[in-house]
């Protein structure tokens, strides 16, 4: 009879950091604990100085990171009861792409005192947007040079990559650009702060830092960009690495002394390869296959999947080799609002008495709107919506573009809408699939994680929509369980990832399976959707325009309260 | 010195009427009454026997309106405190079309014993919508024989009007039909009821008679619609009246002892020809003039205007010689839901909070959305929306449309909405102005009358969208105001109904003037608008199909649910 071995998964988000104690052999989750970062999201004033900041920047304080190690993994181990002495790995995920500016020994600028004060000096969060001109002139340049890494991120970069971040630091910041020795993926720090060595992830150098093929963009094409920045890849991303990235899965090391102190786990363990959140679920979902597509829905939705071929599926937000699993290609392609909008029409737009009535049935608003709506026939509220409140990511990479219902008379209620929003988010990622499809990379099944998965309405949607079977994840915390994953397969404990999948990751297949009555109502909604979508996302400038009008109006109005 | 005399002016509405006392000399309105009638709108069941209706109807009951005779009249009276001897004209509108079907002598069908359980034998007020596949027949026969008539219409009569609801008649109760002596509109069946005499007024004749150059449509025409319907307009409508019609503001006769009776008016003062409320009101604003358009704004808007010369206007209601001031060509076109529009917002879309600060303000929801509306510039909002909730009158005339909202972020507010809206139906004022202005009858002025005169950001955005002056009526009770300027000139005070308005009639003129900038920016969202009204009204069938997707939906529910 084997002894159980344990290992650590550990999941950085964008306010806390959640580790959990998982059992090597079965995936049983036996412990988890949370730490919030207490800095939080600095996008208002520097904590160093209390100067503020610009619109649009949002930092991080890096020692809150070394907070969850120092606090969230005892604490899971603890609460899972197990003995310290039989954890055998860690591995962490990270938001991303999230940048640390770093002296050569990874020490953040930030914490030399005399770069506290100065903002580029502290990490860029992924959201952090103050980048969007330079992410724009990257753009202009690689399509005018026909950059042959363009197409693998379905035509555009974003200006939350490390290109786009790393040229405002070199055009805002000269003097703190030219001492730093290394610019640094989170979810690489950290696997660097656990032990002792720097190794660049697959996943987010492809999918953030621009590695196609084993090359970065040209010193040409960089010091065309902005003069100066031609040395940006040798001196800066792959400084010292040589082009060496560290597959997903693999060991980056062995836990250091202090890291060990931190974390109270034994020195020596075997310490993963980073990786990001939502591609480390796929694992987690056992979904690592080709044409098993993970939906991660929350406020936004994230769709990662494997692939067996390279194919350029327009609009997506890239392909990677090894970006998911390693030897396979990775595909990511995203909706940039979909919690979001629900939680927007239920905060805005419902008058008291739904309040009321939600509250006298015990129900959220949430609960009490889709219990409304489930009542009804597709095709009832005689609504379409355009799920464009955020703008469109996939396929169509245009945050220009707005919110859209039509079919509203005086007989529209509040559950009429709320339902042809969730609607919307069905179609949008109907069309992500059916591009995926016409690309060459089949969508099989859609397997659901994050928050909305609860939501049954929703999901039916969603299957009969898609007309896919609709497996839902079986963890309350995927990505922690995503990386413990990793840290058993760097351990030895499995061959690889998908193997290490099939025995620890948790899924419950075909959960929602779609109702061809009800699907083929679905094919002409979405037929008009389709309309909407190709009418205001393609043939018109109208969106565009509305948000032309919007800014010229807002400053015209700065600019009469200045006078 | 001359003594002050008296007309009395009663306005019929959807669920009262209201009688006015006048002052002949400068339109001072001295007392006014309302009376409820007491069977209100009989959509339900027939009073007579509690036998339940079809959907879409709509009936009345007739001595309803001769208690408003019996009772607002003489309290008018005594509320102005003048003698009752020295009122010399009494004068009415009416909704329309609004048809009693009666025997020779005005008898309503209804009021003979053998017939009080037959529904057609009921008024069928102006929004008795069951004649809507008569009134397609109709529409689509005149369009196939290129019938005369039918542009006058902007190429569409509604189902609302007398032929539509005359051939129902036929077609669902041919007995009742064939015992009917006349098809009478209660505009003029009132005047009959006070004069005795049937004199059928000049403006139903036209708008909703279809009498045009002195002519209706031919027998072939209806006995090809219907065979055994082509002596619809001899033996039912025009019948006993060889063609002839009263023009407004003549006298259609004198009160009979029985009238006087019921109103306390002197027998044989003069009784003006019957009028319709919303071009009644015309004079009542002093706007009877070439290029004033007076638009009476309420749950929904009618625009009526004068021209000098016919001029065929797309999707008008119609024209009519003679049909608002003698001897000048109305016009009259219509958007079917404004006021509406923003009380269906207000009911279904408004959160708590607001609820809650608007009564902490001391205001009424619109009052406070209104007021935070009003806080911002043009544009800032980002929105555009179509006021098409209860579908397009003119200029598309087509039910099918239905409302949209574009532009929406998670940023957008109720109030942004609300705006939008507001400015949506400006928009659609403005398509009418434009449609009359390109075909030849331009439009120099807009006076506002009706409930929402009263909100000045809705009036200046009318004024900015338009860059017209807006006027606006100074009477809280323009159509019953409009029938007293009638009476007068029927009684021989003024030679005409133009000359009575410049001394009776009341406006503001000039109230809210365009703001040049503010114009300029509307010039760009009003672009867009169009761009929306083009796309769904004329090239795309998209409205039209989400409304009969929502239709079978429901029929498949209902199907559903009897199985």
């Amino acid at each position: 009879m084997t002894e159980e071995r344990y290992v650590v998964g550990v999941d950085f988000g964008t306010l806390s950091g959640r580790a959990v104690v998982v059992a090597v052999s079965d995936g049983a989750e036996l412990g988890s604990a949370v730490h919030p970062y207490a800095h939080a999201v600095v996008d208002d004033r520097l904590p160093a100085t209390g100067a503020r900041l610009a619109p649009e920047w949002a930092l991080q304080v890096p020692d809150d990171y070394r907070d969850v190690l120092r606090h969230a993994v005892p604490e899971a181990v603890r609460a899972a009861g197990v003995d310290p002495a039989d954890v055998i790995g860690i591995a962490t995920d990270f938001t991303a792409c999230t940048m640390v500016p770093t002296t050569t020994d990874g020490t953040p600028l930030c914490e030399l005192e005399e770069y506290a004060d100065r903002p580029h000096a502290y990490v860029k969060l992924w959201k952090h947007h103050a980048a969007q001109s330079q992410a724009d002139r990257i753009n202009r340049l690689a399509e005018q040079r026909g950059e042959s890494w363009l197409p693998r991120y379905g035509g555009l970069i974003s200006s939350e990559w490390e290109f786009a971040k790393g040229l405002q630091l070199f055009e805002e910041d000269r003097d703190l650009y030219d001492r730093m020795d290394h610019w640094v993926e989170a979810a690489d720090w950290i696997v660097w702060q656990l032990c002792g060595r720097y190794v660049r992830n697959a996943c987010t150098a492809g999918y953030k830092g621009i590695l196609q093929d084993g090359s970065y963009p040209s010193v040409d094409f960089l010091e065309e960009l902005a003069p100066g920045f031609g040395g940006f890849v040798a001196e800066k991303v792959d400084h010292g690495l040589d082009g060496e990235t560290g597959q997903l899965g693999a060991p980056a090391g062995t836990l250091t002394a202090e890291a060990a102190d931190w974390t109270g786990l034994p020195e020596g363990i075997a310490v993963a390869v980073g990786n990001v959140d939502a591609h480390v679920t796929a694992p987690a979902a056992q979904a690592v296959e080709s044409g098993q597509m993970v939906a991660i829905m929350g406020t936004s939705t994230c769709h990662v999947m494997n692939g067996d071929v390279l194919r350029e599926v327009p609009g997506m937000c890239g392909v990677v080799d090894g970006g998911i699993v390693a030897g396979r290609w990775g595909y990511e392609a995203g909706q940039s609002g979909v919690g979001d909008i629900f939680g927007w029409f239920v905060d805005t737009a419902v008058p008291p008495a739904y309040h009321q009535a939600a509250q006298a049935a015990g129900e959220s608003l949430h609960e009490h709107l889709t219990r409304l709506a489930a009542e009804q026939a597709v095709g009832e509220h005689g609504l379409v919506a355009l799920d464009w409140h955020s703008g469109n990511r996939s396929v169509l990479v245009d945050h220009e573009l707005s919110g859209l219902v039509v079919g509203q008379t005086l007989a529209t209620r509040p559950e009429d809408t709320y339902r042809a929003l969730l609607e919307a988010t069905a179609f949008g990622t109907r069309v992500i699939i059916e591009t995926f499809n016409d690309s060459g990379v089949p969508v099989r099944e859609l397997v659901i994680a994050g928050g909305l998965a609860k939501n049954d309405l929703l999901m039916q949607i969603y299957a009969d929509v898609t007309r896919l079977p609709l497996s839902i994840i079986d963890s309350e915390q995927g990505p922690a369980l995503g990386s413990a994953i990793h840290a058993a397969v760097a351990a030895g404990a499995y061959p690889d990832v998908p193997t290490a999948a099939k025995s620890m990751g948790k899924v419950r297949r075909a959960v929602h399976l779609p109702d061809e009555e009800r699907a083929q109502s679905y094919d002409e909604l979405f037929g008009l959707y389709l309309e909407l979508h190709d009418h205001f996302g393609r043939a018109t400038r109208l969106m565009r325009r509305l948000k032309g009008i919007r800014r010229a109006s807002i400053l015209g109005d700065r600019a009469e309260d200045a006078r």
